[in-house]
């Protein structure tokens, strides 16, 4: 299916609010960001949502809200656990289209979601994709860091399924190969430093389609990654090099840090979501403002769209 | 010793002008790059160069350059080897300040450097300083990011010596309580993400005065280092919060991701500068502007006044 290539945020929402209605669950919702990003996304896309947890602090809670309580579905739980509980029988029923993280500690929550119990697994691991609207070198795209948010040391099997992950988001935006840097403190392999090896490694299975639907490179130092005159300058021979979609840090430190500088320092506007699961899963951050929470919706919006996952 | 604050790198570069002639030693000088950062250097602060390698390259080479040579001391040498060699005993007898890579692979120079055998082992670890002139919440200032050039996977000790390294810049340049933040991917402690244990550790290692000169926080994630309000939603109590002067990042990759995306996404400007060893040591990168090449002879210089290394 060819899809037509989204190449802004603005692209993005547009985009989003086509869509057929999707089904937004949200555990434990009662506090003022969660119930904002609910008022925002009810207002600009077709979005149904399912609160699941305390009614009353729902209803009257500090962070309560009526614009967003307004017509809306609330199933009543006694506490975090139970909350979790509700929500894993929906999304194992295939009842909700994303997974939206309230006041609950992340960690909590994924462990909810990971536990093979669940029967949410899908054989994949979890990552999340966070995307940036860059400008680089004149030029405004998008740009993708993952995984900042999941694996602490993703293994060499880990990173196929992070590229995995992040390359399904650029084929739904409509960019069908990818140019994939796999980052470093170098561009040169360097038997004393991994992270340089897993990237020779990963760039020959993609040479030998062990990993399909994108060009993959590496090891680059961020800027041969994102910068022509700085990969020329290194004289690096490389379809990715410099024009990078999607940078895979090895760590979650690098990947967590280089997502937050590319908004705290930078000043880029920024979605993300976790994939691998059986829905888009959302896990808004307290700091993230309220562009960034309906960006992020939107973008779960349209990955839920192109994988058909959790449609019933 | 009371040292005047400097805040910018305008500042830096007129401290660095009052300040006595330095001896700049520089390891096989014969491409334009290197040529280049001489002449500015020459123009604009009190530095003696002695170049070390092939007499006749340097001279008539491609790179080569009559301002850069003008009344220059050369010291002629076959090849990489002999060149480095000679330098070696040029820093042993204390007969340089600063000792600057020209077209030489810089692991091959570190080796020479780090060699037991070269005598310029101080007993610390050698680490990369960077430090760029940030901009947040509307206010610029400098920012220390460290350590994105030697230690691939540093341990707890080497931490302190890289933490004392980025501290003693922040002292020459007038700031006698740096706030250190050690950088993770979550300001919470976490027994599954060892980053957050050592930063846990070197704070309170800090508290018992055994980190002197600094006031060191951490985990903290990049967003509650540097920007306040981000401190604040998190209710993170901490007098580094929101307002560090050093990011400490866990691996060699996230320093340099961090350092490379200050400069290549935000547009900062940036100076770097190798310290633990005799003197100072600078490698500038092929990429690096005239300008980052010059503010780092400035920081050298100035770390080089600062702590008396190699004055004979």
């Amino acid at each position: 299916m060819k899809v037509p290539s989204i190449n802004s945020f603005n692209d993005l929402l547009s985009r989003a609010a086509t869509l057929p209605e999707k089904r937004v669950l949200v555990v434990m919702p009662a506090n003022k960001e969660t119930f904002d990003a609910i008022v925002e996304a009810r207002t600009r896309l077709k979005t149904r949502f399912l609160l699941v947890g305390g009614e009353e602090a729902i209803r009257h809670g500090p962070g309560s809200s009526a614009a967003a309580l307004d017509r809306i579905e609330i199933r009543d739980a006694s506490g975090q656990e139970e909350a979790l509980q509700i929500c894993v029988e929906i999304l194992r029923d295939g009842k909700a289209d994303l997974f939206m993280k309230g006041a609950v500690d992340t960690g909590t929550m994924m462990r909810a979601v990971f536990d093979e119990r669940s029967g949410l697994r899908t054989g994949k691991l979890l990552s999340d994709v966070f995307i940036t609207e860059a400008t680089l070198e004149g030029r405004t795209r998008f740009l993708m860091i993952t995984d900042g948010g999941l694996t602490v040391a993703p293994d060499l099997g880990d990173k196929i399924h992070i590229i995995n992950n992040a390359v399904a988001v650029a084929h739904a935006l409509g960019n069908p190969l990818p140019k994939v840097a796999i980052l470093s403190a170098t561009e040169l392999v360097s038997p004393v430093i991994p992270s340089t090896i897993d990237a020779a490694i990963l760039t020959k299975m993609n040479d030998r389609n062990q990993i399909k639907g994108c060009r993959v490179d590496g090891p680059l130092a961020l800027d041969n990654a994102i910068s022509l005159e700085s990969a020329r300058e290194k004289r690096i021979q490389s379809d990715v090099a410099g024009q990078a979609d999607i940078l895979v840090a090895p760590t979650i430190e690098a990947a967590n840090i280089l997502a937050k500088s590319s908004h705290y320092l930078a000043g880029w506007r920024l979605a993300h979501v976790i994939l691998g699961g059986k829905v888009p899963i959302l896990i808004p951050s307290r700091a993230d403002k309220s562009d960034a929470k309906l960006l992020s919706i939107a973008l779960g919006m349209i990955m839920s769209e192109a994988t058909g996952a959790g449609n019933s």
